[in-house]
């Protein structure tokens, strides 16, 4: 797969096919193991990463810097105060330098078109590590996920039951692509952009349902995954109050989960707000393989990166 | 030792028995030969440290990022703007975030509460870098520092004069179980907390004197250390004004120190503000050893990390 | 000569004789061909940079931490927010603090005068990293870039165009050690310093011109390298209304590099606003060398890494 990604962008989950993240899955389940074991896998001795942040962040700071010092080199982290991308210096500018430097970039910040931009000018690979449209990192670490512990995509049904955000819109992406089934409940006036929908649908196989919905039972019953996120996301904080309002009936609580298969998954991309977009009881529950799902950035951010330096 | 330590928190130096701490302080200097001479000691390569930092520090930052380097690993520094510990997220879920990522985790807060909570929740030992109760990276630092220069604990008497703070109340219990003499001396309103004179007394052998007075004359009278810290520690900005008025008898001059024995070592945790808690004298003169002291931060924190984890 | 500049510092660009300069120069060509063919040069193993920023920056940043990480050695970075220096804690202080920790320091701060009060102090090699009066790491860079592309120095004439400011000072110096002509344009008010002027002068050998002059045309006229930097340097923003009207005729556009040679090189230490101190069409053109100018940085930095640590 090396020779396949090399030198690539990872910019959305769309940009790759089924076979290219099945094989991304498949090698972050072996670096696990690797790392599990204490095996070595040093396969990026002397390479540097800069990770440039907008937003704040725990897991997508501390998983890259770890999963770069694992992998034998070092991780550079970078926030607005100390680089000021596109304000002292041009997008294209910042990449190109950055390029002469170091030897991959991640970024997270707001607007997509910045981390077009950058991957544009740079002559090193970008990794988007979460902007207002995308967040194939995390849709990666989920897939992995769901087929570690479902062994298969095959015949799945995933429900995401909240905001029709970066988050909702990379994971229908993302299922799509593997063949599960993805039913997405929103709140009107939330929903999924019509234009990842249609991208979705074109994606998927002829078998794979794709649906945005305004009902949350409809979309979680006999669902194998329930799947949801903060109703306000970094960014929005304005519109808190209006969207405590609009999201009350799409929390995932017990009542909820009565609808999905016994055995299934609840996954939630974290920080978590108790008892707002997940109850205590199901976020704390035996069904709930949220921390798993944390570490699993780790791995599978580690494949994204062996694979595409 | 290792085996002994192995996976324990260091929270407060009160929780480890006084083999535990001669143990540390034989590996403390132990590792200062090794490192001065150039001899390998990489006893955690490819693990990682994260350090979240709720109060900005020098000696703490600087000394656990090289001693982490030294010892064959790396630490991530991870401060409040990056990480907003029990703001955006629940300090219990950081905790087992956090857990999946790295393999020990220092931190530097207010709350006292909120570093147990931390360790609690963590499946990784936690370290305390500072909280407004203890500091027992500094005390177990100091008490080496002592015994580079003493060569024994037994019959000592350390004056501590000044702020009957989270720094004099852990020294306080580090002498007590190693068996120094601690008399502490501080403004009327600016005592050791009961409970601490309680547990330390309780902690000491009978012939160890354990004391907390008014009068630094009485405090300082044949003392082979003496100890002072800054009237205004981090998170008391507030008090600064009535401080310096309530402290002004407690500074550490030429006419305290001749109380001394000759060969006292004058000690500070820096950072120092001279001529108010000490004067420039006293701090530059010939029985300072304060930045013995400071190096020595690095050399007792590399025998926490590779006993613990 | 390792032998002749360890443990020596870094502070501006006047310390150095014309045969340090040129050994370091051919040193840096040396590193970044090892760089280039993956041959190691870990010259710096187990080593630690400490890193202080008191302005922000790229190029200083990125540079110097992926540098000191090629040379097998880490760096750290510590700005304003995590270390107060001349606030919380002396500076000498620090800088004895810092030297039992570390084993080199890099400064970028405002006052000339805290670069020298630090390495002072300091019984470790220090480097500034930029100064309001000096920026020696720029200018070797610069230096070196130069000779790359131009094989000598002899009979080359170098001319700056924008403000009398550190980088051009420091690049004056330069030139008048290293025997290349250097014509300096400045609006009137913006001139280099006289003592640096004459300082250049007294450098220089006789058949080597340092000038400086109010018209852009005649310091371009046959130039064989035209430079210039941001017309509002950090620190002077409050000026920035003022300035922008005294360097309007100091642009370099296409109808002032008209006067240089053909085979000009433009160079710029970046950040650059374009169409403002350098139209689009010249930093983007074909004699321009910005962008290997600025990964120049991270070789000669690694140069002077090796050398003095």
């Amino acid at each position: 797969m090396k020779a396949q990604l090399q030198g690539k962008d990872f910019l959305q989950i769309g940009d790759f096919t089924k076979d290219n993240l099945m094989d991304l899955i498949k090698l972050a389940i072996q670096l696990k193991t690797m790392q599990k074991n204490g095996d070595p896998h040093k396969y990026l001795e002397g390479k540097t990463l800069a990770m440039i942040f907008e937003k704040s962040s725990t897991r997508t700071r501390v998983s890259f810097e770890t999963g770069m010092y694992q992998l034998g080199g070092i991780a550079q982290f970078l926030n607005t105060n100390d680089l000021q991308l596109g304000k002292g210096e041009t997008i294209a500018d910042t990449a190109k330098v950055l390029s002469r430097y170091v030897d991959v970039i991640m970024i997270r910040t707001y607007g997509h078109d910045i981390a077009l931009e950058l991957a544009e000018n740079a002559s090193i690979p970008v990794i988007n590590g979460l902007t207002d449209d995308a967040h194939p990192c995390q849709v990666l670490t989920d897939l992995m996920t769901v087929y570690e512990k479902k062994k298969q995509f095959q015949g799945l049904k995933l429900a995401f039951v909240g905001d029709g955000n970066n988050m909702s819109q990379s994971l229908l992406m993302g299922c799509a692509i593997m063949g599960i089934d993805c039913h997405v409940a929103t709140p009107k006036g939330y929903e999924i952009k019509q234009s990842i929908l249609k991208q979705a649908k074109e994606k998927a196989a002829s078998n794979t349902s794709i649906i945005q919905t305004h009902d949350p039972y409809e979309a979680v019953k006999d669902a194998d995954i329930i799947y949801t996120d903060v109703w306000t996301s970094m960014g929005f904080e304005s519109e808190k109050k209006a969207r405590q309002e609009a999201f009350r009936e799409y929390q995932v609580n017990e009542n909820l989960v009565k609808g999905a298969k016994d055995d299934y998954l609840f996954m939630h991309c974290l920080p978590a707000i108790r008892d707002q977009e997940v109850t205590s009881e199901v976020i704390d529950g035996e069904n709930s393989v949220v921390f798993d799902q944390a570490e699993n950035r780790l791995h599978a951010q580690k494949a994204v990166l062996s694979s595409i330096v």
